[in-house]
This record gives structure tokens, sequence and C-alpha cells, in this order.
């Protein structure tokens, strides 16, 4: 029998406990959850989720739980053989995400998952930890925290893992690593996840969903649902993005995206769900959004191709003054003073 | 000594307002306002008004203050010299401006003043009222109705007056009538309108605020001053639209907008302003916007000419569904009920 990976878990929202729950489950890994609003909550009451996959669970606690990231240069800890990062990466907003990490990464041992979206996400990462092996996780699982440790799971849970290619890594070290966390992390049997060989493929093909229909619904405030009933929004502005990226996946990454799969990611969310996608509600809350990741890598690697962008250059344009908003309002950057106008001349 | 023009103002907000300031004072008019959210204060209180132009006014009040539109038909009224349309102009929510202002036509002489903003609003005016003079106001009054009856004004009032071209009238009576309505809003001498005979100038000159930054301040939710300083959002979204209606104004009107004029658009509004513009206030508030008249109309235009406007599509179809999200909310359209999809398969 093999021994338990060793898994540190940074984000335990809603991806990150469904994930919590699967690794246990499975029996095959021993997962450290590194929360933080949630925290006091779930140490207190566990997690309380309602699944589709794995329908009411009460009390759930992840093995261990802390409120900081292990910093294994001081804490005399075993290391991890896998860090799966499923906070949100802001690739504007500090802290970066190899920065969060470092302090619990051993070089040359552990496994860094990133169950993030977005393109290039690798490439910090990479360049911080040039001899850790980096995994890719696109994961399709409607699952939203909306209250604390309160987890509603209503989509399936469909994850893709891959390896990013490092050139100093061997191909086949990496692929075997991927396929590791798959066995682990399939292990409890009510999710199978994937093995992608082609990484490229499944982040561009989620970009579909990602750089059009999230953005788009976070700016007009329309769910996926609403967004399928109102007069004219898919036909002129998701599918006008969405061709957008079945170029420029095309010309970047010699992906192929048929149409079918367009028409697949406008619907997959079912009318009657109204489902808020990630960046809606980041908005609605007046959080910051993943947009350099999702919309301005994709826009600045189809450019780079000669691939028209129009649409999502209009997205990324519209989407960047929103984060300069919500950095205002965070104090990240100021103003000044306002003057009275109304004075008579 | 001439008779006063009797004039039916429709619409006491900002702009109407000090309107029937300008005529009153010049004592060329007698004005009849149509109010409606504001009649109660306004008959009780009067107006209190806070202008760069007028300085500090308290309880002013129009000749007459009505909270319906006369009806001739039925109502014992001297006909209408003049109306002044200053209403929101939705093209796409009932009533339509004709409908509202039509039993207070008389045809054939009463006169048709829309101080309102857009391409094309003249058009179901001429179908419905084919003996009246249609004119167009376009003002650049930065003055909002804080709160019931107290009126903020801190832009200079410049007002183009000039007549829409009506192929069964004489331009050289249409544009005497543009040039009477100047002299009896000029008279009171605080706010000196241009007469303005090329009307598709000055309506595509200021559809460079108009179509590009309004909406953008609107969908961004920053004002003036903030859009101005938010990295990026000049360069990548308010200059590419500005260009676009350049291209289009050129296009299809033969109307040269010089670069120096989209400058002092985005300008025009000094930063520690943080003026709101019209739209922006509106879609905070919930209501309804101009989209149509302001981008539709010009895109529709620009299109048909050939002039590629993909920064315009892009806001107008967002514009558009922000629109349908209001109608919802406002009952207009309905939506399936939602189903609860967390159901365990």
């Amino acid at each position: 029998m093999q021994n338990k990976a060793n898994v540190l878990l940074i984000g335990c929202g809603g991806i990150g406990t469904i994930g919590a729950l699967n690794l246990e489950l499975g029996a095959q890994a021993t997962v450290t959850a590194v929360l933080r609003s949630n925290y006091e909550h779930v140490k207190a009451h566990g997690f309380c989720i309602k699944s589709i996959d794995h329908g009411e669970v009460e009390g759930f606690k992840p093995s261990i739980l802390r409120n900081t990231i292990p910093d294994l240069t001081t804490e005399s800890l075993p290391p991890y053989d896998y860090i799966i990062v499923t906070t949100k990466n802001y690739a504007d907003i500090p802290p970066s995400v190899a920065t969060l990490i470092h302090p619990a990464v051993t070089p040359g041992h552990t496994r860094i998952v990133l169950l993030q979206n977005g393109l290039n996400i690798h490439k910090p990462l990479q360049s911080a930890f040039p001899t850790n092996i980096i995994l890719s996780g696109v994961s399709f699982c409607g699952s939203h925290q909306v209250a604390p440790g309160k987890i509603v799971h209503e989509d399936d849970d469909e994850l893709y893992i891959g390896a990013f290619r490092n050139a100093g890594l061997a191909p086949e070290v990496e692929d075997a690593a991927a396929q590791d966390f798959v066995r682990i992390y399939g292990a409890g049997g009510k999710c199978q996840p994937q093995f992608n060989p082609d990484v490229a493929f499944s982040r561009w093909r989620k970009l579909l969903y990602n750089a059009c229909l999230n953005p788009i619904c976070a700016i007009t405030d329309l769910d996926t649902g609403r967004i399928q009933l109102a007069e004219g929004a898919i036909e002129d502005l998701v599918k006008p993005a969405m061709r957008e990226i079945q170029a420029a996946a095309k010309a970047c990454a010699g992906v192929e995206l048929p149409d079918e799969t367009l028409d697949f990611m406008i619907t997959m969310d079912p009318i009657t769900m109204y489902n808020p996608p990630s960046m809606q509600v980041d908005v609605r809350s007046g959080r910051f959004t993943e947009f350099e990741n999702l919309v301005g890598e994709a826009v600045r690697e189809g450019r780079a191709k000669g691939v028209a962008m129009p649409t999502l250059t209009v997205l990324y344009g519209i989407l960047k003054a929103m984060q300069w908003r919500t950095k205002e309002k965070r104090g990240l950057v100021t103003v000044p003073e306002a003057v009275d106008h109304t004075v008579q001349k």
C-alpha cells in the first residue's frame, strides 16, 4: 500500500472544498487546508455541503485546518507532495501566487497544481520554481460558497489535469505526475478527473466560457440564464467574442474548437439555474476580477499572431476600467479632491 | 411690441428648468411646464437652483405648472407656439414622444423643439406631424436635479438650435423658426443659444460625447473625471469609439470632426468635477437609457455606409443587454421560474 500524499490546499471556497472532499474520500491523500475568511466558522462547525455529486454533507473538515500558509523554513513539517492552489489569480494585484506559496514549496519535490483559470498562469510559477512540476487543473465545477462554510455545488465536477511543459523537465515525468494526481483525486469515486496531455486545448476551450460569457455576464450583470434570454445578447456579444477565441486558439496553439463547443458552452448552465458566473459574483461583491488572465492574455496572444480581437479588446478595456474602480474603492489608487464647479462666473 | 410666445415645456428636470428660467427671464415667452415626479414639491416650493449662469435662485416657478400634457381637443386653451421636449427619448420604450405630445400639438402651427440627444429623433415626429416645423436643440448644459425641485447647474449652458429638414416645408421658413426660438431663449441675457444651420454637424459632434464617453462611463461606472484618471480607459476605449463616430460622421453626413474636438470632449468636464454623465446616472438609478438614439442609430448609420464600428458595436450590445435587465426589473419582460439544480444525481 502506498503512503498517502501530503497535500496542501490553498483556498477552500466552492472549488477547493469539493476538491478536499474528493481527496479525503479517496483516502490516498491527507489534506492540509489553508482557509482565510471562513477559518473560524469551519474550525467550529466544519463545512455544510449540498452537492450534485455528494448529496448533503454536514460538518466536513479536511485533516488539518490552518489560517496561514505553512512556512517550511520555520515550521517542522514534512514536505508537501502537492500544493493545490484554488485561490483567485489576479495578475495585477499583489501578492502573486508564487509569493504566496513560496514558504511551503520544497524545490524539486512539491508539485504545484494550479486549479485556476486563464492563460499563461504557469509562467510566473516556472520562473519562481524552475525545478518543480507545475500541473494544470481546468475545472467545470459549478460550486459556490454561499455563506461562510456553506457550499452549494450544482454543476457536475468535470476536471482536466495535465502538465504545463517546462523545458528543463522530462515530459514523461511531468505526465506521470499529472496521472498520479488524477489517481488520488479520483480514488473517492465521486469525481473522475481526466488526464489531459494537451493543456493548451483545455485552457483555450475553457476561455470560450471564461473570456466571453463570464465577462459579458459580469459587465451586463445578467447571469448565464438571462444572457440566453436577453434578445441579441448571444448573437451580438457572446458569439462574436467566442469566435475570436476560436480563431486565436487555432493561430496561437493549433487548437481546433468546433462550433458545437461554442454552443455547448453557451447552454452548459441551464437557463433556469440563473447561474452568475464567477466574474459576475466578483463584480457584484466589489471584488477584483481575474480579467488579465482570462481576457488580457487571450487578447495579447491572439493579437501577437495577427488575429483580430475587436470584441475581446473592448471587453478587456471595460474590465480594466472596472478593476481600477475596485482599486480606488480599496484604496490602491487615490484621486484628486473634488472641487465645487457651481460657483457663478 | 411682439406678443409673448406661448411655450409648452415637457420635462422639467436639470435641462428643462434652466430652459424655463431663461425663457421667463427674457419675457418673450410664457412657459407652461409639465412636471411629473417633482410636481407637488415645485407647486409648493418652486425650484431651488444653484447655477453657474444664474447664481442661487430660490422659489422659481414657470408661469403655469401642470402635471398632465394639455389636451387641446378637450381643454379650452390657446394653441402652443412651441413645444419644447426635454424628457428622455427611449426609442424602445413606449410611449413615444409623438404619442406623448400629440394632444398638445396644433397641426401646421406648433413648432416642436427636441432638446434631446441622438440621431434620427425627428423622424417619428415628422411622420406624426408632417406640417409642423421640428427644431433641433443640442445642449451642453451640465445641469442635474439632485433632489425634487433642486437643480445644480455646473456647466455652461451651450445651446445649438437648428431645423431638422422636412421635404414638405420651406428651408427658409424652418430656419426663421429656429432663429425666432434663438431670440426668445436668449432674451434673458444669461444664455445666448447659437443658430445652427447644420444640425447634422452638431448632432454628430455631440455623439462624440454621447455615444462614447456617456456609455463607457455608464458601463464601467466611472464618471468623466475618473475615466480620465483610470489607466488606459481613454486610449483603449474612449478614443477608439470616438474615432468610429468621426469616421461615420464623415461618411454619413459629410461632417468633419477634427481630432481637437475629440480631445475637447474628453476634457470638457474637469476631472475634479467627477461628473457622472446622464447615462451613468440612469444606470445607477435603475432607469432606462437612451442607448438606441445615442449608440444604436450611430452604429446603424455608420455600418450602412460601410464604416467599421467594432467598439461601438460592442458598447451597443452591452447597453442593449443592460436595457433588457432594466426591463425585467420593471416587469416589461418576464423569465421562466428558477429550478433547483443541486439535487443529487
